[in-house]
């Protein structure tokens, strides 16, 4: 062994045709709604679109997804870790960059910033040397613009059970997880303001969608 | 994002219970033949012994190998090299290591070293960040004793196929991929040569096993 290489490559903001968007949050943040509502509106002005998420955005994604998600049994950290890095490698290169080298929008359902803000919370691996790997799962391509929904996760979770019964011991660890992710994705965008757009996401979905279009219009505008 | 983290740990021997054996070299050495005769001897012995291989030794490792083998249809190079490193990681931790802290033998086919000398033969990904990555899955953790049964390419293929007709242009192209990967291999044990224990795979199997069990016997002495 000859030392102890770097693999992650240095970050670059996606500069080519096209525009790139991911959409960022805990579960019941109300991303999917956001994101229908987004391709619609850029659909009827004329954009092709691309929706797709992370993981399991291709063919081979879908397998994948079916391991990390599905599988019944334990999964080793660095494991699952790489699982979704190889879902992202072969989605970054095979989907989202021939889609917008054709000059297409791209929306997508989260993506590394994920990987780091659960990984992160989760306290098991090392949140840096999982953004390591995917950024060279990636080869250090960010998108233009990366939408947070913030929201309490206690809100997000009556949304996703639609109830409001107090939780129990176990439920209450999960939300100590869930506000550690939330913390996770509020640094995450602090530390890179101008490709993070932030967003209240205990406001209605008709005036969170309203904000959305108007800062996407700007990209686009600034783009053409 | 802060900077490039490298997320490759120092690699480190195997230096607990039990003894790590792993064997290389490219198709058709008679890596299966010698994995099998020392199995057979160890266990004569008394020992236990797991005999393994990469991809594909654990239930998950079966779901990721059959992505990576089987897939119809093109995976981009970095998920495939993720991919053979989600399957490390998670065979490391959840079958490699628990059995040598049992004190048995574990016998593998292929590891680190077969990512390191078939992605550096194949000239796409940088072998330096692949083997980063593959140290990253596995830990750190490096076998006790590295076998490479090593063999002229054309030899190895007349083997595969039972014949000796001569190479078309395609496979004229695959045989300098195989010699780029035979001498990969002859490296990487130039390099560690505390590891590495290299064998004439021309020389009749009897012998090379012999050779095989006569300084697996030093290591088990030096250890028990």
């Amino acid at each position: 062994m000859t030392g102890t290489p770097d693999p992650a490559p240095r970050p670059v903001r996606w500069a080519g045709e096209g525009l790139w968007i991911t959409f960022e949050g805990g579960d019941g943040v109300g991303k999917s709604t956001q994101v229908a509502l987004l391709d619609e509106w850029l659909r009827e002005r004329g954009r092709t679109v691309v929706h797709t998420r992370e993981p399991g955005g291709t063919p081979v994604g879908t397998l994948i997804r079916e391991i990390v998600l599905h599988h019944r049994g334990h999964i080793a950290p660095r494991a699952e870790a790489l699982l979704y890095a190889a879902d992202r490698a072969h989605h970054v290169a095979e989907l989202v960059v021939p889609s917008l080298e054709r000059g297409e929008v791209v929306l997508q359902d989260r993506y590394l910033d994920s990987s780091v803000a659960y990984q992160g919370a989760g306290r098991v691996l090392d949140a840096d040397e999982v953004r390591g790997i995917s950024m060279w799962a990636a080869g250090g391509l960010l998108p233009n613009l990366t939408i947070l929904l913030d929201l309490d996760p206690s809100v997000a979770r009556q949304r996703l059970d639609g109830d409001d019964k107090p939780f129990d011991r176990l439920e209450s660890e999960q939300e100590e997880f869930h506000v550690r992710v939330r913390e996770a994705f509020l640094e995450l965008a602090a530390a890179e303001p101008d490709r993070f757009f932030v967003l209240d996401a205990a406001l209605p979905a008709d005036v969170i969608a309203q904000r959305i279009r108007a800062r996407v219009e700007g990209e686009l505008g600034s783009r053409s």
